[in-house]
């Protein structure tokens, strides 16, 4: 089926990671995660990651952000975030509904959240009648296509400790940011004082599988028994496992990001060049924000599926994935620049 | 890894479904659900249990429990099971916190729940101060390894119904259950009044996918709902679709449960014949329970890993599965004669 | 103790209700609400709401507003209300921890809902990834002491009512709007649409107590196991019933919301003439919200308690209540123009 | 109305409570609990459970209990109590609904938790598949009429604490078993470890009213929050408060609970005196349980409400309250007399 723009998710599964997955599947291995091949990825995460991360394996990302945050809270705390954060309008209330506290938003600017924003919302603290707040949540690289620097998460790792607060990262597409910003992945996380990681896997290529990584012992005590109430254990751990073990050796996953986040440069360099489409966001990784004309809609969603982010201003939201080729811009950008004239 | 006898969840993945999902992974399709390969397996799905039967794909057994039980309950409700069910012992909890439900439970008998003990749970309808029961819950085959007879399924549903209740089955081993009667899948579900089941896919040769059944729409109406927010919506759905496929297409399902459970029947056949080892449970599909003499215990775990089901009693649980070969029952009677002399 | 003008809830009890506590205090009466007390007071509630009306006592507003959202929500749907809504702001996240739903707010003009902010909410309909639009909530009187008219609440009905929704109304402060209004209470409830509806007990001189009132009872049916599971069921039901009836009596609902709001007037008439001293309310209840200079807040503060209910603009909110007296406001003023100079 | 045997909260308001509510109705305070009533008699509390007491007040015994357990669970934990508990039958599933924890029971015996019945349920600690036992959850007096000694109750403390868990009392009726055994209420509470306390206040003489103790601020400290979004926190709170310091002073607490204590004793006397009645449980507190000849009890049940606790038996339960009067006995048992023959 052809390759659309819709959604990184939309693509396959990389050949590495589907041998890896071959690979480990013989004979028998103890279930839920106490077999080697786990232990071995979890290896892989220390790595990348520093001796202190505690990686705990799920089936998704939703899961991988609602267990985290419910490590962290309690039901009468809130989670600040910005309005577009997944956990806000994707999840269809799972945070809500698993850990009990209130989402409290800010609408941030570029898909990130500032300090300025966040501020206002530490009111009411030590007062019965309102949520505290626990944790910000951000989302890198964020959902408008845009990357923190490490700076910026530095900050507001920061302003997160000073005020009792912890700070979350939803990083589904967290390979895309350190390949944007050609650090290691350790730099956007452990190194800047994030606390709580989704690390997403099934964006860069895995079949499915996400993991929750702490950077503190003390806050992953429990999350053994959260994972498992929150139905996410897998019996057979190593197929995840074994796919974590391929994306994090040999670069993969630094290539694998890399390649999306350039075939999404050049979709915006291609883009910028025509008539009556206007890019609306920095193009930081792999996803561009683009304005076009809404007469032409109809005609491109007949050939590609992608999403269209806001039907009031006729902007769509056009992802590139591991598997995005050149001739798959090529053709896109034929097709847009026929019907925009 | 040398096969054991701990659980059929130990096992690899089945040669075809590995192949189905390699089979699929061209190009790009849209994600979480919504497209030809879920389609195509949703409608197998009708062909084993009838036109009427709605599937909903999750990760894991534990969910498939939960969010069928989720979309036939208010948190004030009750679920009545047996106090072995694996939504009482093994799910730490999640029915209980994702539902807001009481469990209660009987004894049961050979796993098997009876009318006559659920009849006392029935009270308090009505009654504030209690909660209403609302579904039974059985499991099929059961984790003590026997299997209900379509009759006797039959008629938990008819007396459920009378009492304005539902039938849940919790199914991880149906096709083991099915296989053993030497019936259909519908002959014991939607035949005999089955509301809701949790048909399993991983014990039976699959990597990771469960999928939840409803028989009447108007029960099923917000699963895909309660599916996104108990985080068990897969992006890349397409994986999971294309194993039921398969699972589902040339016997496979019986083939694997079939041979499972004949060679459960051999193991528990060679056991017999030995002194000292005492079978405990009806062998009808693909466990074996037996109380041995606990100072083999140690040696025979050495070699084999499997659990003991009772500590007190020295009684232990053996599972086979689709993989289990003579060679290994073999090899495993050789050692526990050995071992009890 | 002197009256401050910081919440209707600082005042006691109206020796009415005091009374009527004291008169059914005689002897035993079945416990939980099947009493003929409490059976009087349902029927009071139906003379003035109509006979379709179902009222449930609570112990307070928190749970009114909880409870009857419970009841006609599942967890994934969402509630529709004002960012200063109780429900929102002071419930120290109640409805997300026990409905499981998200809140989903609009900025709101005068404390009031319009249909053109709530529109843009009602996206993602069908779509499993985004909380379902279930309730719109309103406060009446409002947060910021406006009243709602008929019209107003009709059209939010009808609305709500064509999109699927359900039209929640908290009536914390229900009679100060009737009263308001110069209308009876079902002309702001039953008749322009309203399907559930807490009413406020307990700011109108009550010592304890609210209820939950449907008007349809479909929506009702298992509102008492809610209630119960909800840990709001008064086991001495007749002291809430008793003092309902009184306040449904005689016109006391009436005449205490509306001496509270001839003293907002008052007070705002005798503020309105202070230099320095802004009203950014309207005054339509029995609150009054103000701009006083930040310098004079001390010396204010020192002597009577109230609210700042804006830190940023030095706005602060006053009430009044049944028992606020002319010398009060004369008193409070004299001091409040002291201060302002 | 004539006085039952039905439960104590089918009894009104002791004269001094009634009369101390209408003492603290003058002017306003501040609501929630910051005012000086309620600081008064959370002192009283320290007085009669010692200077490290933390009491919270709350509405009802069902949310007395919920909270105290929320406070000191996580979802994923059990709590361990006996069949016929109260928080297991008598609440509509709130606990689970609120805390998300799993309650685990033991079958007891005259109404009270054995170590031998609670040792087996402490196995897959540390198993994530297993609900994590945190709480054993004791009522005093008991719900059949029973009492635990002090070293009852040390010696379950004790091995709750050596196996890292807390005792929790649901006191509805410690008051109770306090004039019973003869001790002050620090002895069979903080003096012998129990963790977190209901204190009951309406089964013995208030209008309504509860207390959450803790005997160890860690475990407070996020009561106050749990407590408003519990839906527990009064506006009004003086009016609890002073309910509680008119309880808790002039021994009226004791005698209230002596009172009602004599007058089980006198009833079993008489009942004892009788042909075809057995009485079943210990008379140890203000509860009578007997099994009648079935025939009698609509007669009985025609003049007199009270409770058949088992109908399979005929067994029922009298309860008797701080105004039941001898007269009151006298009268009813010439009833049963009668009707038995």
């Amino acid at each position: 089926m052809k390759r659309s723009f819709a959604s990184d998710n939309n693509a396959g599964i990389h050949p590495d990671i589907l041998a890896a997955i071959s690979s480990v599947n013989a004979g028998h291995v103890v279930g839920y995660g106490d077999d080697r091949y786990t232990q071995s990825a979890i290896e892989k995460f220390r790595e990348h990651f520093g001796g202190a991360a505690d990686a705990h394996f799920v089936f998704g990302g939703t899961a991988a952000n609602v267990l985290g945050l419910q490590a962290v809270t309690r039901p009468y705390n809130s989670i600040l975030c910005t309005d577009v954060a997944h956990i806000n309008t994707d999840e269809c209330g799972a945070p809500e509904k698993f850990t009990g506290c209130k989402l409290l938003t800010v609408s941030g600017s570029e898909g990130k959240i500032s300090i300025a924003e966040v501020q206002p919302l530490l009111h009411g603290l030590g007062d019965q009648h309102h949520v505290q707040p626990k944790v910000i949540s951000i989302s890198q690289s964020t959902e408008l296509g845009t990357v923190y620097t490490p700076a910026e998460i530095k900050a507001l790792a920061d302003f997160a400790h000073r005020n009792q607060m912890l700070l979350h990262m939803d990083g589904a597409r967290i390979s895309n940011a350190a390949a944007s910003l050609r650090v290691p992945l350790k730099a956007i996380t452990a190194d800047v004082g994030v606390n709580v990681l989704s690390f997403g896997g099934t964006k860069n290529g895995m079949m499915y599988g996400e993991a929750v990584i702490f950077f503190d012992r003390a806050l992953s005590q429990d999350l053994k028994y959260i994972r498992k109430q929150g139905m996410q254990l897998a019996s057979k751990m190593r197929f995840i496992s074994a796919q974590f073990s391929a994306l994090l050796s040999n670069d993969l996953w630094y290539r694998n990001a890399e390649h999306a986040n350039q075939m999404a440069k050049r979709l915006a360099q291609e883009v910028r060049r025509l008539r009556n489409v206007r890019i609306t966001q920095k193009v930081e990784a792999n996803g561009v924000f683009a304005i076009v004309p809404r007469e032409t809609l109809p005609a491109l969603l007949k050939e590609y599926f992608f999403y269209v982010w806001n039907e009031a201003s006729s902007e769509v939201r056009w992802m590139t994935s591991f598997d995005t080729t050149e001739e798959d811009i090529e053709s896109f950008v034929g097709l847009l620049r026929h019907a925009v004239g």
